[in-house]
């Protein structure tokens, strides 16, 4: 049996892959008997066949002349025929939308023949050599290749300033001839009158264009694969400009951007669908059809209805009137704000057109971010300055500051204030938690800025290239513009805008239809979702969205406060231990206060508490800034004390210093080189554990080891931990559970998960640094160096600090579970890195069987909706 | 049936386990017909049994007593008989041998009695006496516990200053008296007299001493398992020290410092064991018992001849001579030098004494190191003034020097210089390559100093803390002793010494019997050994050591002459593309002539030549050096042009600048962002290859693609290669044949080598820079700062740098072998890191199927040696 490559609009089952997404929806449309002009499919496999054989397969043509005798026995017209000429459109439809494709030929059938008979026929000369014209000039630019400016240009010769409708019939038929000639110059033959062969070189073309270089390098940038082909729609044409009766629109089944179920389009009367989209007429609500066409405006309605019912979703489609009939072009999902996704979702339940599951997969996880930040307002207009990366999303209005005291003083004042860094450090962080708004001109989607700034749910707009910011003078620099201090700007966290002056915001949109949602999301999820909170601001706040507890409690964030700060650097430049004892005491106090205010925000929620992490250089000045300021107090014979005292530092800096600080002695090497900051931090946890309980607190202290890579390290601190809570439970007379466990962050620990389970209550992995030392990229570096480049060339599909990199560091967090789970087949394990809160990383920790992902706290509902989605996406699994 | 705890010598075949190092060799030597005094053996399964019990076996005391009456019936001797007393040692023997654990008790069963007896049977009444003083004292201190500085106040009252032997019998007879006042005194009991009762406790004794504190420190220390436990060795009792036809000695089959098959060994008449070790008296060579002793000398010549015929090894001995007899006491197999070795290895052989096998077995192979280069000559007498880390063996004798600069002036003087550096950097090769040996105060085994040192063959004494160097004034300090430069001082780099002034030296021992030794090894290895070189120099000696090919040629290393840098500096500083070209091109004519060198150097072998794999910053001054040069500059407002020229240069640095920069734009990722650096290497290795064919050279170039994390990389940075390569056959119209392959150094290079494998024609594990990221240290941090106490704690074994962490790295290295060969089945792997010569990971390479390893050009003869004896020792698998 020979292959059908031709297909009658309804007469396929619903296959976007051989009919591509157009050609499925107008089958689907006529099946369900809304009013389609009739016409057929070439399928893909046809267009591949093309590719691979360099031509149609033979058969191909008398397929689709048996259709198109079929098209013209439904609409009682012939192709070709003078008396009652049947034209035809032919549009490309991939399974995938595509620019660079040839889109669209119009008005196929017509010649000098047809074109006299449609004129007859419609009564209507104008349109019908109108109809011509533009078949010619499409024809000729799309189908033929010459250049579109060449036509445009003849018709600028006649049209002397006037617009298109004010050309007379003489005219045009003149410029029909001027545009044959112009064909015939350029590609040396003449126009093709014969319909048949219009037909056959616009499919053609159409198969052709699916190799054009555009197209190719759109797939590539996608990820299409070269081999899926395109369909070819052929179509029966209506005119929407054949007078007052006849029209054009676009129209939604929902409004897109509310989610209401209202109807939403507009239209034009006496029009084609290019004259909407030009954009010459403003075109009118659709309501207002029921005035001006009110026979279509009933079938509308209906068409509304039964798109609705059939496809159980929002479809944006476009149709056309001709002589007070109505006709359906094309219909496909609407695209939506997220405001509208979760509004629609939760109306079509209620309206039982669809079921809970599939309305939770209907909201794309990310959107929702939109809903939980104010906003810009969307109507107010924006003079955009540069763009650097949505690091953390939200907007900000504020005066700007170069620095963290700045930042602190104007708030004081009551200010808002936007704080401006080349990049930011551990010491910004006061100013960082008043400023409205962070810019800076450095650092990547992980750098110190955009980390914290999630933290706080604070709108932060990172590695701004084009910002320059002098933080000696107090002075902004965007190309030529100048910015001084106190200067309004506005920031846009969620696409990365700067914005010149004060713009009004918007509130977040946290209306009760999310609140639904969000429950209907969780009842689908087994994953839980943690919070990565370190204050009990955050903790609130995360409880507030959703969070089963802390995922990581980075406890170094605690010690850049004003008041730990001094006595940080006292601990660490002490001579000896007792000066080191005391300054720990302090800290000790402080601590014990940090973890009862976690504590009491979390109440009978886990929390999980590391270690301290980063080196100690860190809470140090820089020795950059030490060694200036050093041969600045020699070279001008400076005060001989501070000399003194500043060389005293540099010592311990330089003692500190390290080649490579990511790799250095942090984590647990810290807590096993200086144990009494050990002993100090589990002290407080436990004490502290000990008063909330006595206060009826439910405490559930995970206390976590950063940074193991041989399960001696682990062994040999937990058994300090164990030891101080031993003694502090001896002071008090009391006990208090807790668990001990380890961040899972460096690859020599996912290789021996085995032996560390024996040591670990908990596993958590740390995937920001896993995915350094198994790719070897210093987050820092690679951001701001090559990771750029290698996106852009192909070598990585992506940011692996945004999306977890499965084929690589996912290999080694399957391997830790597994091996972890072969020693301790309940060992809870879960995720605190940066991808924690990413959709699609949230789905492969729901595929390898974690316990919880952690996240910041403004990325709980989105990793709530993640892992619902992965749980019903993977429940046959 | 009843445990049997006890064994009479020879009775129970030879069983180190059970019976104990020194037990089972007085029991080989009991049944080889060698004359060991009788007696029995308490195995370490009753050891066991009272570590576990608190108490000894219940009817161990039966079954001594029963072998104890045997040792009666063989000597005619009755214990505790008045008349005829047999006398005991009891001595401790465990699997290892092992410090503080109990030694030696000697002439147990005396008291009043028997010590009369003996006086009265051996007619020697001053010989009875002296053995009762020592076995009192003995016996008190280490049975008892009385302090021995009591025993010797005690002593010393009655010599006051005359020599033990010049006590007179009453004398001797007080001091017993006095001696056991003391330990009823000390211990608030009588001393034992009853001989039952000593041979008891002295039993106990030993069994309690397993468990001392010093011998568990030394036990951790040494990974010995704390349940093997100790057999005692109960042994009738000879003397020594009865007369001119007694006498007792030391002695090894074979001389131990040359290996020559000659009588070697000392003796002392009229004398104990405790005499020789004490060294009051010199010692005479064995050979002269021929005249003082004709009878025991001529039962010596068949003792040596017996052991090696026997332990078909060279035997360490001790005996003892009693009235002309001469008596065993102990055997073991005897420490030699390398020399040594090698030499007892060979003669073995040729004696038919072992086969091949067994004699490539019997040398350790990081023992060869000594044998290839220039040694401190060990009769000089050495005034050691402070000790580092050996990190580069041979000797070196030189006159201090503290930058490279003053090293190549004072060279081209005709100076022998030693280079002393706080620490070196790649700016200091030119001046390492003129010295005769480095000394650095910080830095790692595999610090820059000791990489590069070992590289060059050349002697180097690293991280030696107790050295100061300042090198603005040109000192260097060591304590409060203070050296100019010039001063002589000479370093021991197999030990780490660093000796004052100036010591002779002897030249390597590469005697015949090392060629032929080493020739035997080869033909038991399967694993290939490669080396690796950067200069022509390297490449010959590597090959003249037995290198079968360079394994990695750094080809950074080239960059950093004299006559390099300057160009490698205007290209990274280059303001635009032809600029940088300009600056290429000339690289280009210097990277070909070195390619050739090495080419020509290594004719018919392999050369893997890795592409650029330092970040640029390497290249260009320091970021602080340029700080503090414009911080000056500024200050003492200094000339403009200059500061102008030095902030260029620091923008620059600046933007190259890292905060990790291990795992920063370097490797592979430079080359793909600088594509033309690539482009130059490759060129010159071509055309390189190219002329050299020419000359009849026979030319194999591997092409190394270094950091490769993802797949993608490799292609990327193949395909440069190819058509780089396609682009000079064109111009040159010949082809010549390349391979194209890629260092593994990143976990996730590992993890998918079988999509690697695609592109890669070969792989080479980069050891170190794999063991840093599946560590996460930073090799350079973890040296200086947590390595060491990691190993002092035992969190870990060793340092992973030195030896393949097989728990860790070496999952991923046998992953890497498996995943690869599965997409190419003959996939060519080697290693080339820090590890490649280092015997146990040479032996891990073999075990996993490596191809070949790569070291540095020294210690090729190591890996050769080491690859010989993992072959042998896993034939079976």
């Amino acid at each position: 049996m020979a292959k059908q490559w031709v297909y009658a609009f309804g007469e396929h089952e619903f296959d976007k892959d051989l009919l591509g997404g157009k050609g499925a929806n107008l089958g689907e449309m006529t099946k369900i008997g809304l009013p389609v002009p009739p016409g057929f499919t070439i399928t893909t496999e046809a267009c591949r066949h093309c590719i691979k054989e360099g031509k149609p397969p033979a058969d191909l043509d008398s397929q689709v002349m048996q259709k198109l005798a079929e098209v013209e026995k439904k609409t009682n017209k012939k192709f070709g025929d003078a008396a009652n000429p049947l034209l035809f459109s032919v549009r490309s439809g991939a399974k995938f939308s595509m620019p660079g494709m040839m889109d669209t030929v119009l008005n196929i059938g017509l010649n000098d023949a047809t074109a006299a008979g449609l004129a007859k026929k419609s009564g209507n000369e104008r349109f019908a050599f109108d109809s011509y014209r533009r078949l010619v000039q499409m024809f000729g630019d799309v189908v033929l290749g010459v250049e579109h400016k060449k036509f445009e240009a003849v018709l600028d010769s006649y049209k002397k300033g006037r617009k298109d409708t004010d050309l007379t019939v003489n005219e045009l038929k003149q410029i029909v001839r001027e545009y044959k000639e112009l064909v015939k110059k350029e590609t040396k033959k003449p126009f093709p009158d014969e319909p048949a062969e219009q037909l056959k070189l616009a499919i053609n073309a159409v198969f052709e264009s699916w190799n054009t270089p555009r197209a190719n390098v759109y797939r590539k940038l996608n990820n299409i694969p070269d081999d899926l082909g395109t369909a070819v729609n052929v179509q029966a044409m209506v005119f929407g400009n054949r007078g007052a009766n006849s029209g054009t629109g676009v129209a939604f089944t929902r409004n897109p951007a509310t989610g209401a179920k209202e109807h939403y389009g507009e239209y034009l009367v006496d029009a084609q669908g290019e004259d909407v989209v030009a954009g010459i007429r403003t075109p009118k609500p659709v309501d207002e059809m029921k005035k001006d066409l009110p026979a279509a405006y009933a079938e509308l309605l209906e068409v509304y209805d039964k798109l609705e019912k059939h496809y159980k979703e929002m479809q944006d489609f476009e149709f056309t009137i001709e002589g007070g009939k109505l006709y359906m072009l094309q219909t496909r999902t609407g695209k939506r704000t997220a405001q509208a996704a979760v509004k629609i979702a939760v109306d079509m339940v209620k309206e039982a057109l669809i079921d809970k599951e599939t309305a939770v997969m209907r909201v794309e996880p990310n959107s929702i971010n939109q809903l939980l930040h104010e906003q810009l307002d969307p109507t107010a207009e924006l003079k955009v300055i540069a763009k650097g990366l949505a690091a953390s999303p939200g907007a900000a209005v504020g005066r700007i500051v170069f620095n963290a005291e700045d930042a602190q003083e104007w708030a004081a004042k009551g200010e808002k204030v936007i704080l401006a860094r080349n990049e930011t450090s551990p010491e910004d962080i006061a100013g960082m938690a008043v400023a409205k708004g962070i810019l800076t001109a450095r650092g990547g989607m992980t750098s110190h800025a955009a980390v914290v700034a999630r933290g706080m749910g604070k709108c932060c707009v990172a590695g701004c290239n084009a910002v320059r910011v002098d933080e000696k003078t107090k002075k902004m620099f965007v190309g030529d513009r100048e910015f001084e201090e106190g200067a309004w700007i506005s920031l846009d966290g969620d696409t990365g805008r700067v914005i010149q002056g004060q713009v009004k915001t918007v509130p977040p949109a946290l209306s009760g239809d999310f609140g639904v949602f969000m429950q209907w999301a969780d009842s689908f999820r087994r994953l839980r979702v943690r919070a990565n909170a370190d204050t009990p601001v955050d903790a609130k706040r995360a409880r507030d969205f959703g969070a089963e507890g802390i995922g990581l409690c980075r406890t170094e964030h605690m010690f850049f406060g004003e008041d730990r700060l001094p006595w940080m650097q006292k601990m660490i430049l002490a001579k000896d231990a007792e000066g080191r004892r005391e300054a720990l005491g302090h800290l000790l106090e402080m601590q014990r206060e940090d973890f009862k205010g976690l504590f009491k925000a979390m109440d009978g929620l886990p929390v999980t508490i590391r270690l301290l992490d980063p080196p100690l250089h860190e809470f140090l000045p820089s020795h950059e800034e030490l060694l200036v300021e050093i041969t600045k107090l020699k070279a001008t014979k400076g005060s001989a004390a501070l000399l003194r005292e500043k060389e005293v530092l540099l010592k311990r800096v330089e003692e500190l210093k390290e080649i490579n600080p990511m790799l250095g002695n942090r984590g647990c090497r810290l807590g096993i080189t200086l144990p009494d900051v050990t002993r100090m931090q589990v002290r407080a946890i436990i004490e502290a554990a000990i008063e909330c309980e006595a206060n009826g607190v439910k405490v559930k202290p995970e206390i976590e080891v950063p940074l193991v890579s041989h399960v001696n390290e682990l062994k040999f601190v937990k058994q300090i931990i164990d030891e101080t809570a031993e003694c502090v439970f001896k002071e008090r007379g009391k006990r208090s559970a807790y668990k001990v466990g380890t961040m899972i962050e460096l690859p020599r620990a996912t290789l021996t998960a085995d032996e560390i389970a024996e040591y670990a209550e908990f596993m958590s992995f740390g995937t920001n640094d896993l995915t350094q030392t198994t790719f070897g990229f210093s987050r820092d570096d690679a951001e701001g160096k090559f990771l750029h480049e290698y996106v852009e060339a192909k070598i990585l599909d992506g940011d692996p600090f945004a999306v977890i990199d499965r084929g690589g560091v996912g290999k080694l967090i399957k391997m830790t579970v597994e091996l972890g789970r072969k020693t301790k087949p309940k060992l809870e394990i879960g995720i605190c890195g940066e991808q924690g809160g990413e959709p699609n990383s949230v789905e492969f920790c729901h595929i390898v069987g974690l316990d919880y992902v952690s996240c910041s706290p403004f990325r709980v509902p989105i990793a709530r909706l993640a892992a619902a989605q992965a749980g019903i996406r993977h429940k046959k699994q």
